[in-house]
């Protein structure tokens, strides 16, 4: 792990996920680009000591020469690290799993799709919501033509943990994700990414073009922290994607409705175990995780019966299952299972930066733009 | 009554909101432009055949010159015989209760304005959602500064009933709203309108400019279907306003989020009890109608204890109240009461026409427009 | 109408019921025991004052007496007086909409049963939670064996307006309410009567025993607050019903759940338009009201398209409306229409009875006791 | 580990609650009474094969053998094993994790409160839904008097999954909880006792009588499959217990409401993240996991931030993590923290033993029973 110091939430997430299933195990780790902090932080972990590294430069030379190196890195640093930390391991030979935004410029980005596809490694980007099992259901029933040909798309994301200006007070996190250097956007890239991702992976329409309003509420803030826009996508569906960090009460609400022209599918990240459907006829049907009548996907990606309840982390867990399992493939040499590529590549990381810098600069010019993108393979 | 015959449902609707709280007595019409129709739906209801007319123009003429004639005109008709029927009637001395949009154009809107000042009269204009108790409670709270400086509003009203073209199949009601010269326009007339009504009531916010994607999903139908927008108010809120009648499933959905500087407020329509209000500390609140801890204006709207649920009719009867109230007031040469004003006025339906009119023109420009607009008072 | 003075929720509740689709008119009354009190009504109700009475008495006898004498007498005074009022309406010729609990004694109930029979009257008992059209729906749903046999009815109606001692206050209703002179019972009788005639009217199941848990909390009151019984339906099916009006925050939650062999229902009076159905296959389904598929019987007891929320004045319309239609075509001598029938009868009164007397009896004994009972016809 | 053979539900729960944490290694099994089983799941687990063995008690001797023997053993058992194993690994000197109901006899139960105390080893029973930090923080509301004195508590425990004979099919996990021999009891053993001991750990109140209808609705089981009880608390609270195997529908729905004379609380398994709260005055508040409002211990129990959702993994793991917190102290010779010690205990097994051992008997009798009870300390 790279990142995931003392006190970082998302360094915490990850770990927990790879544990629940023993699918990664934790043994090296560059946990601050403080050596202190990275040494309290191994201490903490349980980690032998003699892996735990003041740099990550550091620890991708010292990893490539052991015997046991690690397999995979996990980077779960501030934004704009993302890129560089991502491109030593993936050119010591590393398989990579990465925090999303994926990097702060698209040359980066593209970047980063040529060095995986030329070392060859596995690439798994965290764009965690779309482990729900209940997301892999939705995105079953648009794909089996349930809900009819897609129209509109209606995707949230309010938060309110940055209503007002924390980032002053030493918020941690609040400090990075509203520094425009190190997070590059800020509700738009940290949150309406995320959203953007839900609902491309959801209904596999591609973005045609966007007219974005890009808002800093906060007096005094740095980066925007509430985003709403209008969508185009290839093919005529239409959608409205909107983020903030400044709806004051929400606590991490993405949502996303999908309205076709014989059906609807609704789902709620804080309630993730239900997916609403409706018809052209009929009462509205509420499937729930667990049971025998949903997609083998569906069914694939959750470990509880119906009725008890999975969350946030089965989820995230389920990226980290996924990859390792791609990686276990690949290093043994064999084709990974039906279920275990579904999780989120390089390619889709420069599909999220290219949106992003698609929707700052709509804000920025009051207009529809071009977000028409294809990534490199 | 003018509007309103056999099988028409918002005719029945403002008939039984009169009839709740016995606040206008219905005793005459001209319920269709068929007289045959129209006297059928006279005897239906019970009326007197002399005061049942065949057209608007001699149920004017008639009651003008009658000792006990009527006092006021429900107007019920398809948009496009709003303008002429209230012309006639506000010419003719009577008040008026009319629906929405109040004109399918602006040049009508304001000639009413006009007229309505030189007559006199009291003109309500039913945009039923704001006479719902907890729709005043959000006002009542946003404008006691609850909820700080209002940022952003988020204001949805999806419906599902033209999901397919229905207006071929004979269908009354989607036969007039999907024509262009009946109606004016679609989606953004029947309940775009009333979306921005409601934020704007309950905000106080007036739009400076929008950019709207306005859409017709259905082939074949003549007019939009579907419509989504960015909002900027005066003063620096932010806004997205989306109304679909194409949403399969959803039936009639209005609900809005207002996001305030230092609280948030959430209410929907097909739930309209209850209000759910944020702050920056503390938890959730969900206020519900029938409370003594509610705002005087919300309780003298409201009818029934807390838990004995009022819906659509009370709310619609509340409009009707309210303008007999004034009305009655008038009459007697008497002030209203504090709550009697609290109806929409014709001015509220010159800037709903105007909203409609430039949704249309950003719609087809794909640009910011500006949306900046001030009634003839 | 009898009772309904200044104040009395009930009375008024009454009254909009019967306006809302001018099923009767109001055109005398009796409002209060204290004659001014009643005039007062009267003058605000805009009647007649030589049709406003000073007694119930003298109503019965002038309106015998009068060529324009009313059809039906509503009566909506505390429970102790509902006998002696509907045994003069009835011995007077008229029909009569009662409020419940019918009466006080078992004694009395039946000699209504049989003055009704003698007098051929029409008696309609305001157990207005029936009138839900979704109610409707769950009867026809059970009727149709689409839950298989049922086996387990949960039936709720938890109140919390009588959390604390405010019949000391001068809290007008909670004043006669909880005297067991005027009331019967408290809880028990309010509300607990409720909740056994909605699970009577969804299963069509009779009761066989019960055992009741009658309680009362709040110190110094003199009658039960909080009720809780087992029961045993004839056939095998079981039941648990509880109602309190000691449930701080609750306000009128009445709620039931039905399980049967193959299926399962669940609906709230606090969101009376929509249904749950859930099946031993398949996703949960959310049945709303105002929709194609659901039963003639439904949709006939709706007034207002799905999404439009109807509630508790429109449910006790339906009552009325039936009532009053039934009273119709006995007086043209006609047979009513298919559901004009749907209301309660003087025998649902008498079961009601019974029921809460059974009810009492079990608590003071702590036991098991024989609830089955079968009203004289 | 003793139990959780291939396909068994509980024992892999056991094992991701144990390692969401890191909390406990498991390092040795004894996965089946079939050998093969056993070193069959303990190859896909991938442990050492030495220490997969055949019999709980050749695993408790090699275990006690071993220098780097286990600390602690989970016995995920069908319910008439864990007597038997407990003893044995009780008396070897091991600590101990035990599913529950603890065991099938009160006899039984108290033996094991006595060896444990003998042995001065820790033993934590499996009731996991008290790790949930609502939970908790329902407890801490109650204790700080936030809704007075509690005068009820209605617990209920619905679900479907044997509304038909699934055990005739060779539904592993029903052909054992179907069996008296093996489960003891049925809903009433697996269900009901969560929810006893539910409203126990929230409320603090011990029973003092109960009247139980325990019932076997589908025909040619020869266990209970449906319960509901009346129960009366020491100190005057009463309540109302059901729980259900054959509610067509329901999934996982344990859920409780607690009313007092100041307030009133609700909470639901299947959306663990929220707990309602109500008081004589004021909005209902929706307190939500994660955020600084809420108590120490409730706080101490998450793991995420607000609109994070946890769920019933992270409550079963907070069982595993504060039981080993508490060993690792008593291994250390050191006094736990503060929250550690925060899990059922044996005497809670033993009280839920005594409690259904007296619901049967009360539902045999039909009669009020005495459930009072102090197990051995």
């Amino acid at each position: 792990m790279v990142g995931g110091g003392p006190g970082a939430f998302i360094g915490a997430v990850h770990r927990m996920a790879a544990a629940l299933d023993g699918s990664m195990e934790l043994v090296a780790g560059a946990f601050s680009s403080d050596p202190d902090k990275s040494r309290e932080q191994g201490a903490t972990l349980g980690l032998s000591l003699e892996r735990v590294y003041g740099s990550y430069q550091e620890m991708a030379e010292k990893e490539s020469a052991r015997v046991d190196g690690i397999d995979v890195v996990s980077i779960v640093t501030p934004n704009h690290m993302h890129f560089p930390v991502a491109k030593v391991f993936l050119e010591a030979g590393f398989h990579v799993v990465c925090d999303k935004p994926m990097t702060n410029t698209l040359e980066d980005a593209e970047a980063l799709c040529r060095l995986v596809r030329k070392s060859d490694a596995v690439f798994a980007l965290t764009h965690n919501y779309t482990g729900y099992p209940m997301v892999k259901e939705a995105r079953h029933l648009v794909q089996q033509g349930r809900i009819g040909t897609v129209r509109k798309v209606v995707v949230e994301y309010p938060q309110g943990w940055l209503a007002t200006p924390i980032e002053r007070d030493g918020h941690k996190q609040a400090d990075w994700r509203t520094d425009p250097r190190r997070a590059g956007a800020g509700a738009l890239g940290d949150i309406g990414s995320h959203a953007e991702n839900l609902a491309r992976y959801i209904t596999g329409l591609e973005l045609e073009a966007l007219c974005a309003d890009v808002t800093t509420f906060v007096p005094g803030r740095r980066i925007d922290d509430d985003v709403s826009m209008l969508l185009h996508y290839r093919g005529g569906a239409r959608g409205v994607l909107h983020a903030s960090q400044v709806s004051v009460g929400e606590e991490n609400n993405l949502n996303i409705r999908v309205h076709g022209s014989e059906g609807s599918l609704q789902w709620f990240q804080e309630h993730p175990n239900w997916l609403y459907c409706r018809a052209l006829t009929g009462p509205e049907k509420v499937y729930k995780r667990g049971n025998d009548y949903l997609a083998p996907a569906t069914q694939h990606a959750s470990r509880l019966p119906s009725g008890h309840p999975e969350a946030f982390l089965e989820a995230f867990a389920n990226i980290y299952v996924n990859a390792s399992r791609t990686i276990a493939a690949k290093i043994a040499g064999e084709a990974p299972g039906p279920f275990d590529t579904d999780f989120p590549t390089v390619q889709d990381g420069a599909r999220g930066v290219h949106f992003i810098l698609t929707a700052l600069q709509s804000g920025r010019a009051r207009a529809w733009t071009d977000a028409a993108y294809t990534p490199p393979l």
